[in-house]
Parts: C-alpha cells; sequence; structure tokens
C-alpha cells in the first residue's frame, strides 16, 4: 500500500492546491461545452429583471450572476424595467406589476405558499421568462431550480414549471454536542463554532445556508437529539440568533433540541413534571424568551425517555402530557414540536421493533395539534435495509414525520459510497395498505393519506467541517437526495442521481451512465456485504464500525447483536411471526400475511422475521447458508465493479475528487472484504458447513477479526 | 449587534462563494501588478530547466509553473537542456553538469546541506539564473525563496542568494489527540483524520506540507506532549507511515511523543523504568519496528514528570536517566529525543518559575549526544510576556531547543490579532550575559554561543481544520513568521510581516504601511490590556480564557492567578528578587542584578520579579496604580486604533477576509475592555484608589465578571 499512495502524491497536487471542487457541492456552475446550447440560454437570458429588494431577492440575483458567469461566462444585464425581449424577470408576486400579475393568475392558483413558477411567456407581446412565487423565498427555490435546468443541460425554451414542495418541515437534524462533537458524524466536527458566535460569522454558515435553499430545505435543528440545556441559557441562545440571522434570507428556520430536564437543570426548579404549574411556566417563559430574539424560531425536537434521556415518564406522565406541554409553550407563537417516537424500553427485552408502536400508537389523536411525531424509516434504528416502520400509517388522527439518517452510522461512515435515496425511495414507496391498496408511506408523511395539515421530514445531517462538508464526495449526493425527496417524496432516485451528478461533476452521457448505475446499485452493495437476507444490527458495539455479530456482552439484551441474528445450529434469524414475537401483527393485515408467511415474505427481509434452518431452500434453489455466502461474496464484487467503473471515469473529474473516491473505493473494498470474512467466520460456527464454490476463503482468523479495537471510531456519542 | 450582522450577510457573498483565499495562506500568488516589473519577471523567465527527476524535484517545479502562471498569467516554457538565455534552472549540486558545478564551486562551500543558492550567471556566456543546493530539498527552499521575490516585487535581475537554516530541527508541536481534539486548540480539530488513514490521503495533508516546506519548517510532531501510548501500536503507526510518506517528499520529518509508561500500556511490562531491561529492550525493538516502517523517523518528544505525566521519577531515576534510555533505542538509526524541561513539582509551591532551571540546569553535561532539552521561552508559560528562561545559556554542554506557543494560548485564542514574532523576537534577541555581552538567546539556540552541534527551534501549532488554518487570519503570520525565525532566529519581525503581507494580501504601501504598523504594536496592546507591567498568569483557569485574577480555589497553589499577582493592601507582584524567592539569582550576574534592583528591572517585568506598593513612583511619575489602569486602558486604545487601521484596508483586501477580520477585532475590542474592567475592579479592592483620569469606567460589576463560565470553551486538555 505505501507504494500506492506514493505513486498518488503527484496526482494529488493540483495546480491551485486546493479542495475548492469539493467545497462547492452541486453548485459547481460548470462552463456550458455545448456551444448551441450556450447558445440558446444566452439568446434567452438578454436581461435580468428583479423586482424587490429584500435580503432574499438580493441573494437571488447573485446566485444568478454567479450561475450565469460561471456556466456562460457572461452576466445579462441588470435592467431596471422590461424593455425589449428575452429578459429573465424575477420578483415575488406582491412585487410584480399589475399586468404580469393578471396574466399569471392561475399560474399562482397551482403553487402554495412555498411553491414557484418559471415560465416563458410574453409580455407586451414580448417574450420573457419569469421565476415569481408567493413571496421571496420561493422565488429563491425557483431561481435555484431555474439554475438546475442550465446545470443539467436542459432547454429554458418553453418553461412552464409550477412546482410546490410536499411537506412543509424540509429539516436536518444535526446530531452536534456543544464542544462541537458530532454524534454519528464522520465528516469532521461540528460546523457551529460557539466560542465565535455571536460575534463572529463564518463564511460556511452562509454557504450552508445557500447549499440547503438550494435544495429547498426549509429548517435545522442546531443540537444534538441527547441534548444540552445550555443551549437554551442567554449565553447560547445570543449565538442561536446570530446564526438565525444568517439562515433567514434563506428561508430557513433555526429549532433546537429540548432537554427535558431543563427546567431543573438551568431553572433551578426542583422538577421537570409537565404537570407542575412552575414547569408549565418555565417553559412558557423560556418559549417566549427565544421568540423575543428569533421570532420565526421553529420550535424543539426532543427525544424523552429514550436510551437515558430524562422525559415525562421519570414523573409518572406520558409522552402525550410532555409534548402537549411543550406544545403549549410554543403555540402562541406559531411554534411546532418534534416529538421523537425512538423508544425502547430497558425492561422488556422481548422485541425491540416492537416498542415504539406499542407504546405511541394508543396515543393516536391525542397530542395537540402543532405536535408531529417523529417516526425513524424503521422499527429498529438505520440499518442498511429495514421494512418500513409500523407506525406509518397507523396513526390515522396524527401527523407523522420522516427521520432518515443522511449520515452513515450503520452503512460505512464517510468512507463507504451507498446512494442513500435508493434507501429513501424504498421506504417510501412502501405500501401500509393501512387505507387500503396505495397506503404508501409517501401518502402519511406528505398528509394526503389522512389529510394532515402539518408534514414534514427530518434527515440525520452527515454534515460536518471537512472542507467537502461530508468526507465522502459522493454523500454529498446523500444531503442533496434528502432535500431533493423532502421537496417530493415521489421522485426517482435516479433523477436525484443524475441531476446530482450533471450538477456536481459532468453532462458527459459517458460519464453520467455507468457513474449514475454504480450509484444505485451501491445500496445493495451495502446491504449485500453486511446484512443480506434482512440480518441487521450486527455491527460492533458502541461505534457501529464494521462487523461485530459476535458481540454478546453489553448490558441490555437489545444492544447486543447476538439479540438481533439469533444464530445457533438450528439457523439464523429473528422471528418476529406470529410463531415468534408476533411483530408482524402491527402491520395492516396485507402486509401482516404477507411478512407473516415465510413462502411470501419478500427475502431480502426473511432474517427480520424469520428464523430460518441452514438448509432452508431459497427462491433460487440455494440453501440459505449458501445463499447468504453467496450475497457476501456479491456485496464485494459489486464493490469491485463500482472501482472499475470509477477508474474510468479520470478524464471526466478534477484529479482531487478523481483521487479522492479511488482511495475511498479501495477502503470500501477491503472493509466489505472483512464483512464478509468476519459474518461468514463467525456464522459458519453454528452453520458447520462449509463456504459454496464462488466464495472466497478468509485470510484472517475468525479471533482476528474479534480482537480488532478502534478507540477512537469517530461519532462514537 | 444583531442588526450589525445582518449588514455584513451581503458583504459576505462573495460571488464564489468560499472562503478560498483564506485557505492559501501565504501562497496566494496574486497577479503582479506592476508591468514594468512584470515584464522585468518574464524577460528573465523565458524557460524553466530542470536537472533530477525525484518527487521533490516535481513538487518544486510544479510549484514554479503554479507560481508563473499566477502571478505572471504565464509558465515558461520547460526546456529539457539549457538553450537560450534567461533561463531557470533548477537542481541539486549532483544532478547539475561539471561545467555548472565548477561555476558555482564557491557558493556551495558557503551553504550547508539545507541550504540554498539563488544566482544569476554566465553560462557559455548566456545569463541564466539558477536555484540550487546540495540536495533536492534545499533546491525547494530555494524555489520557494525564489518564488517569495517575485510575491514580494523584488527585482531578479542580478540575484545572488546563499542562504542557510541557522538551526537543525526547525518543528512544529501538535498538541493534537488521537480522538482529533486538540489541546490549546482555536482553529478546530486536528487535521490528522486518524479514521481513514492509512488509505486515505486528504488534500489537506498535501496542502500542510507545501505550506510548511516554502517557510523551511523540517519537522512535525503528530501528537500531545500529554501522550496517548496507542500511537505507537502496529494499527496507528501504520497511519504515521502514510503521513511519513506525504511529508518526505516536502522535507518533512515526522516525530511522534512518547508516553513514558507505554512498555506498561502497550507492552504488557509491569514497570517502565529506565533502568529495567525488559523496559529498555521494549524501547529498543519498538524504535527498530517504526525505523522499518519509516527510515528517516526524526524520533521522540517527551513530556515526563510534569503535571501528571508518567516518567522516570516514578521509578526513582531521574530526567538524564529517561531522556538517554531513549536516546540509545533510536541513536542507532539516527534519531533524536527532544526532553521537554517543563516541570514544577506538585510538592513545591515556593516558586514555579524557578524549579525547571533547579531541576534541569545539574544534568549539564550528562544527556547523550543525541538528547535536546525543549525549553519554554520564558520560565511560567507562554504569557503575553516574560523574561527569558534562565536555562538558557546556563547549561553549556547541553544542547537547548526552543519551545515557542504559536497558539494562543493565553493570548487570545484565535480572535485576538497578536503578531508573535515580535515576542519571539524579543525573547531571542535577551542577551542571557553567560558568556558576557552580546550572548543572546538566538546564540544560544542557533548553537553558536556553545559550539552545540544539534540545535532546534520547536512552535506549538495553531493549525486547525478550520478553512483557514488558523482561525484568525492573521495567525497564518505567526505560522509563518514561526518558519522563518526558525530557519534565521536573527530575522527581524518587521522583515517578516513585511514578507508574509505582501505575500498573503497585497504589494500596495498604502496597505502595506499602516497595517505592518498594526501587526507591530498588537503585542504590545495585548500585553497592556491582559498583563501590564510583568503581570503574569491572571487568566481564567483550565481553558485561559478571558481574565480570572480572584481565581483562588485550585487544588495546587501555583495553578491559581492568585499566586502569580499576589495583590494586597500594600502592593501587587510576585517578589522573585532577593528579599523574595531569589528567582533573580539564577540569571547571569549581570542579568540578575538588572532584574534584581527595583529601579534597574525594565518597568515591562516590574511585577514579575517584585512586589510593589501601589504608590511607587514609575519612571513617568505615575503612580504604580495609575500606571496599571492607563495601561489597560491603552491597551483597549490600542485595539481600537488596529480596527481604524483595517477599516481603511476595505479596498486592498478580498471582502471575505476583510470582514471575517473586521468582526474579529470587534471581538478583540470587546474582550481588551472585559479584561480592563475585570482586572481593575479586582485590583481596586487591594488598591483602594480611584481610577485615574483617562480609564472608562466599567460598565459592569466584579460579581458579574467573576459569574461568567465558559464550559465549552475549546482547547481545554
Amino acid at each position: 500500500m505505501a507504494s500506492l499512495r506514493f505513486v498518488f502524491l503527484f496526482l494529488l497536487i493540483s495546480f491551485s492546491a486546493s479542495a475548492q471542487k469539493d467545497y462547492k457541492l452541486w453548485l459547481q456552475y460548470n462552463a456550458v461545452s455545448n456551444s448551441a446550447l450556450a447558445l440558446e440560454y444566452k439568446n434567452n437570458l438578454k436581461g435580468i429583471v428583479v423586482f424587490g429588494n429584500s435580503e432574499t431577492i438580493k441573494i437571488a440575483q447573485k446566485e444568478l450572476q454567479t450561475g450565469f458567469q460561471d456556466m456562460l461566462g457572461t452576466i445579462p444585464e441588470i435592467k431596471s424595467e422590461i424593455k425589449g425581449e428575452n429578459n429573465l424577470i424575477i420578483g415575488s408576486q406582491s412585487n410584480l406589476n399589475v399586468e404580469i400579475k393578471n396574466e399569471l393568475k392561475s399560474d399562482f392558483d397551482k403553487i402554495s405558499t412555498e411553491g414557484f413558477i418559471i415560465k416563458s411567456f410574453s409580455f407586451k407581446s414580448k417574450k420573457q421568462i419569469i421565476i415569481t412565487g408567493k413571496n421571496d423565498v420561493a422565488v429563491l427555490y425557483g431561481v435555484f431550480n431555474f439554475l438546475r435546468i442550465l446545470q443539467t443541460n436542459k432547454s429554458v425554451k418553453n418553461l412552464n414549471i409550477a412546482d410546490s414542495p410536499k411537506t412543509n418541515i424540509r429539516i436536518l437534524n444535526h446530531w452536534d454536542n456543544l464542544d462541537r462533537t458530532v454524534e454519528r458524524g464522520y465528516a469532521g466536527f461540528s460546523l457551529w463554532n460557539w466560542q465565535k458566535l455571536p460575534d463572529f460569522i463564518d463564511q460556511r454558515y452562509l454557504d450552508y445556508a445557500r447549499a440547503n435553499a438550494s435544495i429547498g430545505i426549509n429548517g435545522t435543528v442546531l443540537t444534538n437529539v441527547n441534548a444540552n440545556a445550555l443551549i437554551l441559557t442567554p449565553q447560547y441562545l445570543e449565538k442561536v440568533e446570530a446564526l438565525a440571522n444568517v439562515f433567514r434570507p434563506y428561508g430557513i428556520k433555526v429549532y433546537l433540541t429540548a432537554r427535558f430536564s431543563a427546567p431543573i437543570e438551568i431553572g433551578n426548579l426542583k422538577t421537570a413534571d409537565p404537570k407542575d404549574t412552575q414547569v408549565i411556566n418555565w417553559w412558557k417563559n423560556k418559549a417566549a424568551e427565544i421568540y423575543k430574539r428569533i421570532p420565526d424560531f421553529g420550535g424543539f425536537l426532543v427525544k424523552a425517555n429514550s436510551e437515558g434521556q430524562p422525559g415525562p415518564q421519570n414523573y409518572g406522565r406520558d409522552h402525550v402530557d410532555g409534548a402537549n406541554m411543550l406544545a403549549d409553550a410554543v403555540a402562541p407563537f406559531g411554534g411546532v414540536i418534534m416529538w421523537r417516537a425512538f423508544v425502547y424500553s430497558e425492561h422488556d427485552a422481548n422485541d425491540r421493533a416492537k416498542q415504539a408502536y406499542a407504546e405511541f400508537q394508543p396515543y393516536d389523536g391525542k397530542f395537540k395539534e402543532n405536535v408531529i411525531v417523529q417516526v425513524k424509516n424503521g422499527a429498529i434504528d438505520f440499518q442498511p435495509r429495514e421494512p418500513f416502520h409500523p407506525l406509518f400509517g397507523a396513526m390515522p388522527k396524527t401527523p407523522l414525520m420522516m427521520e432518515f439518517q443522511i449520515t452513515q452510522e450503520y452503512l460505512g461512515f464517510s468512507t463507504h459510497l451507498v446512494f442513500l435515496p435508493k434507501l429513501f425511495q424504498e421506504v417510501l414507496e412502501s405500501d401500509t395498505y393501512q387505507q387500503g391498496k396505495g397506503s404508501t408511506v409517501a401518502k402519511v408523511i406528505d398528509g394526503t393519506l389522512y389529510q394532515n395539515k402539518l408534514t414534514g421530514i427530518a434527515g440525520v445531517a452527515n454534515i460536518g467541517n471537512d472542507l467537502n462538508w461530508t468526507g465522502h464526495p459522493f454523500a454529498q449526493a446523500n444531503w442533496y437526495g434528502f432535500g431533493r425527496l423532502a421537496w417530493n417524496p415521489y421522485l426517482d432516485s435516479e433523477t436525484i442521481a443524475d441531476e446530482w451528478l450533471k450538477s456536481t461533476f459532468s453532462n458527459d452521457e459517458n460519464f453520467i451512465k455507468p457513474v449514475k448505475n454504480m450509484m444505485i446499485e451501491s445500496r445493495e452493495a451495502v446491504v449485500n456485504y453486511m446484512t443480506p437476507l434482512g440480518l441487521h444490527h450486527i455491527m460492533d458495539t458502541g461505534h457501529h464500525y464494521g462487523p461485530g455479530p459476535w458481540v454478546s456482552n453489553l448490558s441490555r439484551p437489545e444492544w447486543n447483536p447476538t439479540y438481533y441474528h439469533k444464530a445457533d445450529k438450528n439457523g439464523i434469524g429473528f422471528d418476529r411471526s406470529k410463531t415468534g414475537t408476533n411483530a408482524t401483527a402491527q402491520y395492516a393485515p396485507e402486509v401482516e400475511r404477507l411478512f407473516d408467511n415465510l413462502e411470501t415474505c419478500p427475502e431480502q427481509d426473511l432474517l427480520w422475521f424469520h428464523h430460518v434452518s441452514w438448509d432452508y431452500k431459497l427462491k433460487n434453489g440455494q440453501t440459505l447458508w449458501n445463499g447468504l455466502a453467496l450475497k457476501y461474496q456479491e456485496g464485494v464484487n459489486q464493490v469491485n465493479e463500482m472501482q472499475n467503473v470509477w477508474k474510468k471515469t479520470e478524464k471526466y473529474v478534477d484529479s482531487v475528487r478523481f483521487h479522492e473516491v479511488e482511495m475511498l473505493l479501495e477502503i470500501q473494498y477491503k472493509e466489505a472484504k472483512w464483512w464478509r470474512d468476519a459474518c461468514l467466520l463467525y456464522f459458519q460456527q453454528f452453520s458447520g458447513k462449509e463456504l459454496p464454490t464462488g466464495v472466497e476463503k478468509p485470510t484472517q482468523t475468525l479471533d482476528y477479526f474479534k480482537s480488532l479495537k478502534f478507540p477512537f471510531a469517530p461519532g462514537n456519542g
């Protein structure tokens, strides 16, 4: 390896000696190389006419200037009024002149408050393009979407787009601690430099806001769900206020996590009982204090009575009591409470997968209207693959918010290339059958299944202070894809990959086609080399880095991988069917039947729902043991194929990013083999069978793999 | 403040939306705006002829190409042989052809192994410029120095430079922990991404090496002096090896900190006694293991029996025993041991300032020849001002290495603009009188006073993973200045400021003159608003952020600010004269007399050496109390003046850096007032006197200042 790394040295030294391109994310604004298209753009963009002068509109105008300068090499003339033809007009509805407003009346009827219109139209018989919406932030969204048309080399000749986000709250959850460590963060440390705030505004805060606005994200929770009450003290609120001021013109609201015991820790009260008058008043006053500083403060995200966090149950109250008390505090100011359903009892080791449903489903209809329950996509914890969470569709009178994890806690940290929109899409397309066929998770989330007014999608951020933001250049696609799916949960992940690749690297089809395919395949690859056929949570403990199926010594049973795979001489898998924990009964009957029956259960979820004998015949005729081993090998092969694809892209990609990805794929390949070998050697102890033909022999012993320790693995708590 | 910050928003949004310039440090290579000069450069640089093909030479060639492209807009033709005139020839002595070698014979006699020659000369009657040295790294140094000539807009017409570094070891000490926190780090977190090493080579490692090579730094200690033994395990040594491979072509050797108890912690031994055979062998084997991976490994830096670190005294041995045992282990491979003299006993609270001298001076002559004793510039701990350490000059038979602190632990973190080369120069120019007048610290350090072969200067790095490397754009100047002074401890800090400003910002004299002056003044400003007249170590405890003269409750007496200022009704200051602790007796008689006598003691060191009554008359006729108060005020005024200077530079500086510095100066001004008010209110309790005319009244009470808490201040441990 040493010599290989040495060879890289020279390739890596770019003339500018900087990682500039990495930093620019999907806003590269590469020069349009197709000259016919560049001409079309220039001909259709002779001038820019701006209505309005808010901070937001100025940002929109500058963004257009930046984009045109970089993509077309020229900035259209900025005009103070509409003169001549082929101008680009931007401005929100109320700032437009009456003629245009009338002309676009029916278009405005099609969009929501945050929606935008991009339209070619005639004004006084002259052809123009307009970008508008009901407020300036909507115009900004339109501007970024218009620039994306150029970035993806589409025509601007006959535009007629009216697009509105399908969810209200499109939000990043930063699990960032006040000491700038990031729980489950693999891209450096927290962006928030609390020490220098409020008086020093890091350029990066602006670039962060801009990137989020470009994909329609409109909220950010600055602090870890494992919360520290100090963030609610004036010393820190002043800093939060400064960030809110930076983010506001980009349409991004700030939210905080509320530590339930804050009234004790920073309020000098003796209790945090949500029924206690002093506690109720403390939170009301705290909310008023926050809203005085930040009038558009979004609200609180709360992890309560989960994994050691304090909550209403400490006082004999329940989640409804806790959530509603906080909801009352923020309601006068329009705030919301995002209350997490990620709970599992330390006193019930029967089946962790059942507990969130068991606890929360009975609360349906009991929450105040500004409470939204935030549910992880699956019932365990952000695994490479999980069946959709049974709560989706099961609480018709309660708004449910999706919680995806963008940071790759269980999917190879920031060293593995895994395109997550493929995973997100699989969840969103899952049919809950709760209102009959077609009751997809997406319809629960966007509120159309039960006509919820409050809707949202949260993503646990993969953003840190690495130069490239996300540690892995391709992990930028997961941030991008999350934002796009939060805007429209029905988007296809292939479309997202296509947009992202073109905006980030190149429009050359010789590059796009194979690399897009590589991205799409990447999610199945990680499932195969980590947890095929429904296996889950067999990562090493604590840091979750690498395989640890042998771990069985942790204090709580459900923290041990052995709890999840239950491998023994008879077979492997967690029986959640009616012969087991009956977790399947938490789904609608159609889904329950599907999962419960070994014959109909999708093989991708087999060991999630069933304990299956080593000799069980899979649909392809292989035994379970052979099939499992071959899946592990397939995952390794897929990564090797990803390497082959990437190697051919050198001429389309700048040298820094090319080599970054090349090195990371090499690590991924090494680690995929580690996963395969460690898991198969371990499970082989129970199956007692040889590896089938086609599976490479491990080069190390099981004891070797068990001996590996990673005391400083990042993101651990 | 909120509204002010808001106004910044737009100014901050640069079109490239990046902090690119910040990242480029002093290697901006701005286009030469003086057209006559640009023409001169082009006329004298028609071609580049390269002798040699090592990695280092390739780096040198690329650097020239980058520099010429950016500064002149063109890259001279790369020629395979010397044809025509006005070529730039680069290559090391052994790779040059015989004629040139002969031509330069007397020049080569002038330089050391690491020295370089830049010379205009005639070759076959044609004018050429040559950059050469005795090896390729020396050539690289020459290349960076040649580029600096262009960066600072000097003529290249008649060059005749032969320059060699005056010290052997020019090294950064990174107090970086394996979890990437940085002790006393204020610029983000550690650059070393141990998780992704060895297989992922961050572009930043290359940029770091390049920046260091450009100023002649040739070593880096990767890990904290408060060491973790795990760095010496194969798992980590593989990662260290990868970094060594990256740094090698840039002439930078890697060093590690050795935890003295490592044989117990990772070697399974029962003792770390340096006289124990097993321990001796363990370290010999460990050294062999390291050198097998890294043949040019530099050696170990050791903090032993200091502030809780293990050491030879744990086993009844002394520092000589410990250092020599390690020295024997690395000697066969050419390694060195840098043994720190920063020790103070927990059992002797008499005068911490005396202890390093008392302990180490008697060891003079007892260390092995590959041991160098690393001494902090002053006897306490990196204060804004300290008299030079009495060990300098007092150990004629022992090589002493300077330890400066570039990171601003006690000087305002990375929010205060303080140009440290001014401080460094003051120390280096101090006369120890140990060999009569002119026995400056610089002569101790460069080995000329006692003819030491082994010499060195260490700087505790201020580098982190912030986009701009050092947190404050002007803190880059301290990294730069450290490197330049390590190369030549006799350089004037004004020259350094001039070079740095021109390479980093602009050659415009309207910019250079006032800003250089601001930099030069900045060190005295921080002394004035923090610790004037010889006060020291009155920072708040633990994190050392902000004033804490009242702190008196820590377990060890010498950790309390009250220990250092000793303010009472009678006066203030630490009596280290012969009426006190007699620390002055550790200096040569001439210096001892100077410091011991209240009349001759420089007022800048007054309260360092004397306890002085509040009514004592200063040289300017003011009472001590009034003079002290006015010094605090003067410090505040100086910062205010720095703000005024900076405000006028807007047209010379890019918007991002301009506003960064503007915001940081605003914080510095706020904190200077905090220092003034908190200290004066506190000391006023003892003096019982009113503030003199000209000193602004505090706007807060002493209790308010005492109540301030900073639980997440960075860099704390």
